[in-house]
């Protein structure tokens, strides 16, 4: 039976995580189904950033005294709790992108360069291969792509120095065990660094608890930073040496103001810091987080499986009418997406509920990706959404050429 | 004779970039000499950086085709002719730090690593050596220091691969002949990357006329960016290979978004690229660089170095009673800034001065760094500010001990 809106509002009613909506800024007549691209804008870090624009005018250079300076570590350690880290472990810093590089190096200096071989999976968001492959490229290491589906340890022999995975894939949404795959990945002596993407904020993330050693993540998806917000990087406190990261900044030696001849790396996560930051990028992250601290995270995890089932609850009886193939993982390997395959009308689909305000996203091939955010979504959101989707298919809207025509969308 | 203030009024008079001072909004009673550290904001960066914000909260996702997404060319297109650079020669992207990284990946890598050497200057802004040391021990090259003064024949051998040199020295003001000495470095079979982070939009840098091939810079000093403003790299048109740089990031990628498994550079700047930017960074530089499109930059060189030595020249029957040796450059080798050393006073009557809402900065030993800023500052300002450090002096004002606390600004 198809859920009824009534039903919709019924679960709304008993949401725990219902007040959280009021404190998002949403647009009037959209229903947000990206947040797994770009994260809702919070009220409060709308006002965080008018205060840092101020601040910039009024205090001038002066702003680097009033908190703009220490923002990298202030920012790790509210981010810590949310991904099972503790404080000290975690800094809010420049990009995954870029800190992979820096890991990648950090590592490797640590091991001695004793193995030759970077790993990073095939099938998943390429760019962790794109800055592996540069950083090996480099740094004279030798970079290899697990294929998407291949077991891990016909890839993983003793030539193998790090491998670089993603918690949750960001075409299927399939969640892999972090715990399990962590244990068999150093039990063949190498090391792995997590991309927590879409997980940070999407799930119960538990770095300590899974043992875990590096991640690295972004903060602009379920975290709502901001467009391009600055990612973030953990390394458990037992693996914080001596060593060097490549990118070694002014800001990550150890006495920054002495503008001291050599470069000498900070103690623990400071080391990690490059270049001077943008303190207007990190202004809206660091409200966020803040209200970050109020969730609870396994109501949070609770809602997400809840919405994503609501939503292909509210469809099933056209999947097999009109070729669409439900990829979506079961909860208990699912990020907070719904992947729906169409081949042929899948972009078309989506570009018809763009139209409608009802924001997903399209993959190649085929690939209609909903992304689900508890904070600012409801069951009643979500059960209209489901209808605009049926009505866009059931009326084949989808095949006016207007939907047709490419645009690219990060 | 010491300037007077009718002095000062009739060379605001004339002044033909009077007007472009109510463009900035600035502090009352503060006299801000200190915008070679951070410059001061312009009233449409306010602006700009608001609808940005309020972009983030209508467009969410669908922002990065509005514009956000191609503001590294597009920026880098806008900073071009203040710096003698052609369109499609300049990007905006990172840091100076994680640029100068990129470009010494890239050049070793056209030269086919047949040369070990980077050579960075000492006595300079450290943080270009700290990075040049990173790639060096992270790519398998020998990193060797020029030393302050020394000639740099002396150091320039057939080892040499690249040479990092700032066109302007960050503690005394001291502005190189890029032209003459990019000549000896290619003559040694070597290139060099400039840091323009002193020079750009407080004079004419001329990288076409010159023959540099690349640069580097910053925009939140002198170009008004916004604290931590991205930074920029150059590449002249005839450099831009098909050689990798290594931060090889997925924006920097020739098909961003086909996802392919393996990287392959895009032409041109755009290979310069990492990870996603921060959106709410790009903003305010945008509107900045709009306005520095209308700035006469040969007048805007005159009043730079008319404001420092109206400075100078209202102080100069101070500095032998004071023990205050001035080290400012004279004006052909000068680059936007008065140097006053007086080593046992000189932090403390930074700070009297600033206590006044006199800002300038303070760098060991005893070095007061005074900035000029054509853009919004006027003579009267700067006479008014040349009276108030006659207070501080003449009174011993400084000698209070409330000034003689340490505190770090960047």
């Amino acid at each position: 039976m198809r859920p009824t809106l009534t039903e919709a509002r019924d679960l709304d009613s008993r949401d725990t995580l219902a007040a959280f909506k009021a404190h998002f800024a949403l647009p009037d007549g959209m229903l947000y189904l990206d947040g797994n691209s770009l994260g809702a804008q919070p009220r409060a870090a709308r006002d965080a950033l008018d205060a840092t624009r101020d601040q910039w005018r009024d205090a001038l250079v002066g702003g680097w005294n009033q908190g703009w300076f220490d923002a990298p570590e202030r920012l790790g350690d509210l981010l810590a709790p949310l991904i099972g880290a503790r404080a000290g472990e975690v800094l809010v810093s420049d990009s995954i992108t870029l800190n992979l590089f820096k890991l990648l190096g950090y590592i490797t200096e640590c091991q001695g360069r004793a193995r030759p071989v970077i790993l990073s999976e095939g099938g998943n968001f390429p760019a962790d291969g794109y800055i592996a492959e540069g950083f090996c490229r480099s740094a004279g290491f030798e970079h290899r792509l697990l294929p998407e589906g291949a077991p891990l340890e016909t890839h993983l022999d003793t030539q193998v120095a790090v491998v670089v995975l993603s918690q949750v894939n960001y075409r299927t949404g399939q969640l892999r065990d972090m715990a399990d795959t962590t244990r068999r990945i150093h039990a063949q002596g190498a090391e792995v660094i997590w991309d927590l993407a879409h997980s940070a904020g999407a799930l119960a993330v538990d770095l300590q608890g899974s043992g875990a050693r590096y991640a690295v993540g972004c903060t602009y998806k379920y975290l709502n930073g901001g467009p391009g917000a600055p990612g973030f990087l953990y390394v458990r406190g037992e693996c914080q040496r001596a060593a060097w990261q490549p990118l070694s900044g002014w800001h990550g030696h150890t006495q920054p103001f002495a503008f001291e001849a050599d470069y000498a790396p900070a103690a623990g996560m400071t080391r990690f810091r490059t270049g001077t930051h943008s303190a207007l990028a990190y202004a809206p992250l660091e409200a966020s987080l803040t209200l970050w601290q109020e969730v609870d995270i396994a109501a949070l995890r609770a809602k997400s499986l809840a919405l994503a089932d609501l939503f292909r609850t509210c469809l099933t009886d056209l999947f097999e009418i009109h070729g669409i193939e439900d990829i979506t993982p079961p909860p208990a390997q699912r990020g907070s997406q719904v992947g729906l395959i169409q081949r042929e009308h899948g972009y078309a689909i989506v570009q018809a509920l763009i139209a409608r305000g009802v924001i997903g996203d399209y993959r190649e091939p085929g690939l209609m990706r909903f992304g689900f955010t508890p904070l600012y979504l409801s069951h009643v959101d979500v059960w209209h959404a489901a209808e605009q989707f049926r009505e866009v298919v059931e009326s084949a809207e989808y095949r006016n050429p207007r939907f047709q025509t490419r645009t690219e969308v990060t």
